[in-house]
Order: structure tokens, then C-alpha cells, then sequence
């Protein structure tokens, strides 16, 4: 994996770039759309590239290792093959599903103990065999077994935890740097900052992690509940510290305010269920605010979707008949708001990059913040 | 509307035909994928033209009449404009629906009172108002109000209904005739024959209807439980008495058999639920035969859902990512099912129609018909 810092805003932190995968490019900040279980819900993989305009989507350790399985992922000759999608895969380690899903799980040293939401077996993810099995699903960009914090957690809790992830990263680049991907493409690892939100100890983590020289850093533990302002303070700490000529992601988050503040400071890329899972529950987010479509102040209106969006279905069905399809509980209404919302996701931020290039981003994103969170 | 009867098959009854409406012409033998409240479910307007190539679809007047209600598809300018689809429609009368789907109606000489299933208020449906709200809906071709027995009906019911369905199709071709298309576009009535599994009253009442001398009839009743071999002599029956110039739509048939007997009987027209639902369910419809996707065969089958088949998922996806989204509860399994099934109908009607005007259906569908029945 290669990442070119093409271009800086003038008037803030926010970067673009390129990072350039085995399975194509991708321009940064970008976001990715989350697939769980190997689909992006109710979205079909021609329309993530034609219609929505995906350039990398994210997988779910925790889901793919208990469905389909290794096993399947390994016969289809890896989760791009399985799922039919060529371009960049990123998968998550797992952890955060371990500690969120279900109260059942037991962290030790050696790893975390947890019980499947399917079945209620019993499994243990260590350092070691989430890099096996992320090398077995194949994703090019995967990342390293960590404890992600609840929020709040006490300070000492916070840095027993992120002791724990740099103990624990070493021994997944150990097991990184002694395995080779399976299928013939490159695959890159990707260690995380933890930390809470707590400045000595994100500056401890950010530092530790900018040390392993590794091709990309992610930022963890944040979008969990803590106030935005947090959130913002840690990233921009974090970023400060992180080496400019590596791509940084911001793991899980956020709104799209959140994301426009994030660029600002320096992240340049993103995922978060979002986007897909408020449309399936009837909430757009648009360029003019946000629409809960379900509102009866809908049940007429015939203008566009979204007048302003540049996904199809903004222009091709109204306000009213998607009002119709979720009063209905029709499979299509989610369908079309999610395509809206991820189309609108990945129109924001590549506005965004266009707006770092052309060294306008700081002046857009202070009228698109308050606009963004405008309710319609 | 306009018929243009093309070609018969010279060894059996089957025909192949134009029927030409304001929104476009439907190449016959056709099937109309079921829109109940203006969504065929799980399907995009785009992918039904694009990729099953739907020619026509249909409504149903019950479900429109509740949910969005009249006057919301009034303020639109009809269905087609409400749900964005410039394609034929075909609506049904609301008289399956009101015996179907609840026990609580009441069938008077008037009309029939129902409850709806949505919030249990009461509503009358006539034969006057369903001419009305079909107006109202703006179906290209529109379904006279009838009473759809059960199976098995006494002999003397099936007559007292038939003998009804007959006076509401005189006052529902009385309230057609005195009042005017409400979007530009013209509609036309289809009186539909009833009786039953009785062939007298079959006899009777296609006599009657095809003395009403209007542009297409329908064979309704059938498809509702009784045995195939009935289903066929009725059908055979009838479409001895329509009138060779006119179109035949049997209504709410059925398995791709039944689609390829019927039409060598000489029907021209089918809708049915069944592909859609069966493919949300898991069950796909191929040529070579039927496929529970959900069985454990499918885990490792890294071959196309269906090697033969002519929509993009068929060639895209895999049985065993396609078995794997079913396992996992996947909305993307039922979009593909849904795709995959009403594809593969639309296909077998159109190779249906290119066999009848070479002169070989007969043939194809004897090859056909058993192989449409194997499980996989």
C-alpha cells in the first residue's frame, strides 16, 4: 500500500491524498461503507460502484469469522472473491464487536474470551489468529486486536487498556511480519490509537503507535458516546502526533458534521453504519439538513428526494412516495434511503477533497457544519 | 388498447400477440410482476426495466385505496407518476383482497363491506366506486369488480356468485363508460369470468363475458387451491369461448409449469406473487429446475446462482454467497432472489413467445414443463 499527501488546506489540517491498494486507488478523506457480513445492507455491489460510488468498504472480522466462516472465505478464495467486489476491502479486528455485542466476554492477556450472538458457542480472538483470519478473509487494509474503552471509563482503566493494545499490537505485527497474504495481493496492517479521552494518554498511544513505521494509523475508542467537543480534541491531539506521510482513519465515526470537523484536523478516513442503518429507519441526511422521511409533512410532497443529491434515486422518486414505501414498510423505501445516504456520504467528502485542493475547504465546511445539522 | 393477435403455434393453442397502450406496448405471452403497494418488493423501478425487463406490472386496488388512499395518488397524477414507472399498469379490482385477506366482509348486492387490515376501519367497496378509485389510480388496463370464489365452493354458491359477478360487471361497465380517464392516457375495463371448477358455469359465464364485447377478458378464480388439472380444463375451456382477437389474462397464476400449460392453452396474460415471495423465501426458479437456496448442498458452491440465466445477479454472485446472505438474514439475499426469479419468469415468457412464432413451443414446453419441477 503506497499513500501520497497530494495537497494541505491553507486555513485548516484537512489533507488530500491517495492511497494506492492492490485492488485500485482510493482518494482521501473518503469514507467507507460498512459491509457486516459481507454485503452492505440492502445495497447491491454494482450499485456501491456505479451508483454510490464506493472506493473501499469495510468488513466485520467478528461477523465473517462466525458466518460465513474462515473455512468458506479460504474455499472462495478470500472475501473480495466471496462477495464479488474488486476494489479495497478494510476489515475491523474484531475487538469492537467483542466488547460491544454481548456483556459475555473475559479479557486476559492472552486474549478476549466471547460468546456468539448466533449460537452462544464459545470462541477466543488473540493477537495472533485475528491477523491469521484477517488473513484468511483477505481485506488490504486490516487492523490490530485492540481493547476499545467503553464511555466514560476511569483514567485507570483507560491506560491498563491501552498498555494492553500495545502489548498486544506487537504481537500482531510479529505475527503480521511472519505470515504472507493468501490470495496474491498485498495486505497492510494497521495499528490503533487508544486512550479514552484522556490527552496524556492519547499523546502516549499516538507516540508508541507512530513508532511501529507502519504504512497507515487508525484512531480508536472515540464515537462511543463521549461529547463531540472530546472527540474533536482527542483526534486533533492524535493527529498532531501521527506522521503526516501516512493515512489516518478515524475508526466508527461519525455524522456528517463529525466528519467535515475531523478532515479539518487531519483525519482521511472514515466508516461508520450510519449513513445505512438511520436510512433504513427513514432518516436522510442531505446537503440542506436532515429529513426524518416518516413525518406526515411528507405525505404530499412531490418534489425530488433530494433536489440538490447526485445519486439517482434523488432525482427519480419524491419525498411523498418514499414517505409511502416506510409508512408501508416496503423493502424499497430502505433501499433507496440507504443508497441516498451513503451517495450522500461519499459525495461530502469528496466535496471536501475537492475543496482541500482548491484551498476553499475551511470556508465550506463553517457553512456546511451548521447546515448539516439543520432538521428539515 | 389495442390487440394485434401475431402468431399461433401449430400444435397447441398458445399465441403469441401486441397489446399497445398509451404507456407502451407489452409483446404477449407476458408476465406482470405484482406491485401490491406500488412497489414490487425489494426491486427498484430502474432494475425492473433494466434488468428483468418488465413490459407491464401491476397494482393492487385494495392496498392503493388504503395506503397511500386516493387522494394522495390524485395530488400525484396517478400511479405511474407516484411511483415513477412511465411502463403499462394493470390494477385488480380489490375483490380478491376483501374475501382473502380478512374473514370480517360482508357481501351484499350493493358491494362488499371489509375491514381494513390496517387499522380496522370499515369501508364498502362497489362495483361504481371501484371503477372510481381505479380513475383514480390511472391503470392502463383496469379489473371489473368480481367475486373470486374459494376452493372448494358447493355448486350453488359458485353459481349465485357467478350470476352476481356478472350484474356487477353490467354496472361496472355502466360507471366505466359514463366517466373519463383522469391523466391523459386512456384505460380500458376487463370483465373477468368466474364459476368456479364447474365447467357449465364456466361455459356460462365465458359466454357472458365475451358477449360484453370490450378489449381484453380475464380467467379469474383459478390458482386458488384446487387441483392443476382442473385449473387447466377450466382455462382450456374458457379460452375456447373469448374471442381470438382479444387478450386473455388468467389472474394469479402461477409456477413456471403452470405459466408454460396455460399458455398453450392460449392465455396471454399471468400475475403472481410467487417469484417474488418464494425468492424472498429462498426459492430460486431456474431451467433446470428449483433451488432451495438455503440448504447446506449450496455452502461451498462457488458457482453463479444460475449459469443460464439472463439477469446480472445470476452471473455476478455465487450460490454460496447467495445461500450465506439467506443464513445471515441478509436484505441483499431477497433483492437478488427477487431479481433472479422475476427475470427468469419474464425470460420464460419471452422464449415462450419466440418458440410460438417459430413453431416450436410445443415441443420446448413438454421438454420444459418437467424440468421446471425438478428440486436441486
Amino acid at each position: 500500500m503506497q499513500f501520497e499527501l497530494q495537497s494541505t488546506d491553507p486555513k485548516s489540517k484537512a489533507r488530500a491524498g491517495k492511497v494506492t491498494t492492490d485492488h485500485g486507488v482510493i482518494e482521501t478523506p473518503i469514507f467507507m461503507p460498512v459491509g457486516t457480513v459481507a454485503s452492505v445492507k440492502a445495497v447491491h455491489q454494482t450499485e456501491l460502484v456505479e451508483d454510490t460510488k464506493a472506493e473501499i468498504i469495510l468488513g466485520n472480522t467478528y461477523h465473517l469469522y462466525l458466518r460465513p466462516g474462515t473455512e468458506t472465505l479460504t474455499a472462495a478464495g478470500g472475501l473480495h472473491k466471496f462477495m464479488s467486489w474488486d476494489r479495497p476491502i478494510l476489515t475491523d479486528s474484531g475487538g469492537f464487536q467483542v466488547y460491544s455485542l454481548d456483556g459475555i466476554n473475559k479479557i486476559k492477556e492472552e486474549g478476549v474470551k466471547f460468546k456468539s450472538h448466533i449460537d452462544g458457542s464459545y470462541h477466543l480472538f488473540t493477537p495472533e489468529n485475528v491477523m491469521d483470519i484477517q488473513r484468511q478473509i483477505g481485506a488490504d487494509i486490516i487492523m490490530a486486536f485492540d481493547e476499545c474503552t467503553p464511555y466514560p471509563c476511569p483514567p485507570e482503566y483507560a491506560k491498563e487498556a491501552m498498555d494492553r493494545t500495545h502489548r498486544w499490537l506487537q504481537r500482531c505485527i510479529n505475527r503480521f511480519d511472519e505470515t504472507e497474504p493468501l490470495y496474491g495481493h498485498s495486505q497492510t496492517l494497521f495499528p490503533i490509537v487508544q486512550g479514552s479521552v484522556y490527552p496524556e494518554l492519547r499523546k502516549i498511544s499516538a507516540e508508541f503507535i507512530a513508532e511501529t513505521n507502519r504504512e497507515g494509523y487508525a484512531i480508536g475508542g472515540l464515537s462511543v458516546g463521549e461529547p463531540h467537543e472530546e472527540m474533536y480534541a482527542m483526534s486533533d491531539l492524535v493527529c498532531d502526533i501521527l506522521p503526516k506521510d501516512k493515512p489516518r482513519y478515524l475508526m466508527g465515526v461519525g455524522t456528517p458534521a463529525n466528519i467535515l470537523e475531523n478532515i479539518a484536523l487531519g483525519v482521511d478516513m472514515f466508516d461508520c453504519v450510519m449513513p445505512a442503518r438511520n436510512g433504513r429507519n427513514g432518516q436522510l441526511f442531505t446537503s440542506e439538513g436532515i429529513i426524518n422521511i416518516k413525518n406526515a409533512k411528507w405525505e404530499r410532497d412531490f418534489s425530488p428526494i433530494d433536489s440538490n443529491g447526485t445519486s439517482y434515486v434523488d432525482q427519480l422518486y419524491t419525498k411523498a412516495y418514499l414517505r409511502h414505501l416506510f409508512r408501508s414498510n416496503e423493502y424499497l423505501g430502505r433501499q433507496i434511503a440507504t443508497l441516498h445516504n451513503l451517495r450522500f456520504y461519499l459525495w461530502l467528502v469528496k466535496e471536501a477533497r475537492e475543496r482541500i485542493i482548491n484551498g476553499t475547504f475551511r470556508e465550506w465546511k463553517e457553512l456546511m457544519v451548521p447546515k448539516l445539522q439543520n432538521r428539515l
